[in-house]
């Protein structure tokens, strides 16, 4: 190969092994709580057929990479594939096309690469990871699973290195029954002038809601709905106070008091009934979940989903669902991007055996087998070098300890090279204290 | 969504949960034996430049997919992009525009998905997952590296719920220095004509070798060589008496009795010398190594590798290296699809917990919160039903306990549904036993 220009490619982030480090640990702790609720993995193919991504409303088109055969003599041959640019649609999928095999309600969590077209910007990537849990029943499903999915992510979020999360909560059914109440028909349409309260405040918000048909009263009430937010039930109350009775606002009030009476008895904090929140207006038919990280509230939601009474249909039966989604790189982009973490060392590796002379390498290897046999994760030097130089390999990798092979009639010793402390050690007994066998991740 | 035909796509395998256990297990065995070696992980994108992936020699265009925007106004403002085929080429790359980043010797894993756009066939697929380790250094790599990467690799299977696999170690120049103290010059495509050994068998490679220009005592003594084999170094005596004598077969022998001799130290019965094994006839400059399952050796290698003098070049600096790539997906898919192994259970969950009536799931959920405080994976049954059908839900699923919350003065019960034993148990300190906690994977 002669000389290439080498340059990252726009949007396809890499990361240097100790930033990696830290997305594994993240990657850890999700996939561990999702299992701990019980929740299986599965993995979906990258690829879907193209008709089946673009059938997914909005101008999603513009996002879907293709994918072709190079050197397809007959490109007909192919069918024709596409990157697929959320875990959804492919769940979706693979729910009716499994249907026969899995057990309803059926549970699964799914972490994996999704590919889109976006120009890129900050904490947007081109190819990026998301953390998915869903269930999906058949026909009908039970409202306590929308009481399941935060406890679920706020959980994820106790146990990750990044400070307090919350969840933010609504219930479709609140503002639509409160809007009818109101005597206002255009649900969908008032919802979108609503949902721009945070961007374009309560001023505009009245002034396009009386733009659209609106009374000023009917105005000042839904902007009086939108400005509700409680840790507890209080919220029903405030609703209650102004005044407005429709049999679908009480469904919403009394499901979404389930969620936060959930979040209540097993998750004190974590979540805030929070009415302007009206996300996924196409698809969401009842509670909808965002997600704030305190004191980084402008970056916005890294975690988001909702129930849809229709997640899967073959046209004959359907599946209704509720789901919530990590947005795993767009968090670690911004928390490492900020230098608000990272991991203790750049490799697992908890010892460095150090090597006397190449004839005695077989000597180091042993003990390293020794110790891996026990869990505790080693390199041996790569150079019988002088001892100064084989520390200094150790301390740039950030690997705590460095092994001293005995010979000549004297024993090993290990030496934490953070403190200096040198001891007598057996391979087939010494442990390094628990917090050092893995990296740590440290927060700034 | 209207009805639409949903179908697999050839090549692109997916599972059902509790297949995707078993994938899940190999996959953290795999991962967790190369931590604790000091592999530490990267992953890159998905996707290199096209001009790169088609620099990689042989007919590798025929397997490239092709990446493009669907809905891209302009072609040519997208680099045109390939999804990686390998875990080698993108690593090398990866190496090339990191490298005053990284610290050399260089060690890395990377387990991640490739495609090739080949024509499907049993084992064979378009998606399938890689694991890799390499160590790659700047100018010149030690060889103890040679002696490092199947030791690694002998860990992973010993501790994979697969019976012996052995690793087949030869080196590139004995061979070649075999030859040439031969007299035969054309080293390439000798070892080409010899490689087809197991394909054609000795007498037709005797025939092709006598075509291609050698003595039949010359075409005798290749053969003889290609057919030691020894688990110990025996084969060196076996070499030195054919009575052919060149420098390069001195280093070769030299170097493959230095892999053989770690294995014996640290990996007994893992290796084997090969002296027919030739892979990667275009890069690989030293060892080589291939690997069976012992039983079911006509399924061929699903682990090779072996050493490159150039595994990167900026046309400056030369990077050395030495890896070996588990094929992982090959490998289930035959394990699994032949149904030699299978999951104890399709959840993580260890423990369903009952609801004695919907009034009270509120008890149930905190008895799971308490379960999962103590790592303890459950889930909640979905619905208040009759408890022979909430067990049949468990039982569905491979769930071994079924927990019964107490009420109206009396205590929790819990249940293992395969022995039917039923025994008072609080969830702050009931605990299953260890091999129930996760599930387990089975051999047919």
């Amino acid at each position: 190969m002669g000389r290439v220009k080498i340059s990252p490619i726009s949007g396809f982030p890499e990361y240097l092994p100790a930033e990696r480090i830290v997305e594994q640990h993240f990657l850890d702790v999700i996939r561990e709580t999702f299992e701990l609720h019980g929740f299986p993995s599965i993995e979906t193919r990258a690829v879907e057929p193209v008709e089946r991504l673009l059938g997914k409303g909005g101008d999603a088109d513009k996002e879907i990479y293709a994918v072709s055969r190079l050197a397809a003599e007959d490109s007909a041959a192919d069918a024709e594939l596409g990157l697929h640019f959320d875990l959804t649609v492919p769940f979706a999928r693979y729910v009716l096309e499994n249907a026969g095999h899995l057990p309803f309600p059926f549970r699964r969590h799914q972490i994996q690469k999704v590919w889109r077209g976006e120009r890129p910007q900050e904490g947007r990537y081109r190819e990026f990871t998301q953390a998915d849990i869903d269930v999906v029943d058949v026909g009908a499903l039970a409202p306590h699973f929308e009481a399941e999915m935060p406890l679920v992510v706020a959980e994820v979020f106790r146990r990750l290195p990044i400070g307090p999360m919350v969840i933010q909560v609504n219930n479709r059914k609140i503002p639509e029954g409160f809007y009818l109440g109101l005597g206002i028909e255009d649900v969908t349409g008032t919802l979108r002038i609503v949902d721009k309260l945070d961007k374009i405040g309560p001023a505009k918000v009245a002034d396009a809601l009386v733009d659209a048909g609106c009374t000023e009263e009917q105005a000042a009430r839904c902007l009086a709905l939108a400005e509700i937010r409680s840790e507890d039930l209080s919220f029903v109350e405030r609703v209650r106070a102004l005044g407005v009775e429709h049999p679908i606002l009480d469904e919403g009030l009394e499901a979404l008091g389930a969620v936060i009476q959930a979040g209540l008895d097993n998750a004190p904090g974590a979540m805030v009934a929070d009415l302007k929140i009206a996300r996924g207006l196409d698809y969401y038919t009842g509670t909808v979940y965002e997600t704030q990280l305190v004191g980084y509230e402008s970056w916005g939601s890294f975690c988001s989903g909702g129930r849809y009474d229709s997640l899967a249909s073959d046209g004959r039966t359907t599946y209704p669902g509720v789901g919530i989604s990590i947005g795993v790189s767009r968090l670690l982009g911004l928390l490492l991007g900020k230098g608000l973490l990272k991991a203790s060392r750049s490799t697992p590796a908890c010892v460095l055996v150090a090597v006397n002379d190449e004839a005695s390498r077989r000597s180091s290897t042993r003990v390293a087998t020794a110790l891996r046999g026990r869990g505790i994760p080693c390199e041996v030097a790569p150079a019988a070098a002088k001892f100064g130089k084989q520390i200094r390999y150790a301390e740039r990798r950030g690997i705590p300890y460095v092994w001293f092979p005995g010979g000549g009639g004297s024993g090993d010793q290990v030496k934490d090279i953070r403190s200096g402390d040198q001891v007598d050690a057996d391979g087939s007994t010494w442990s390094p204290p628990a917090e050092d066998l893995a990296p740590q991740i440290v927060r700034a």
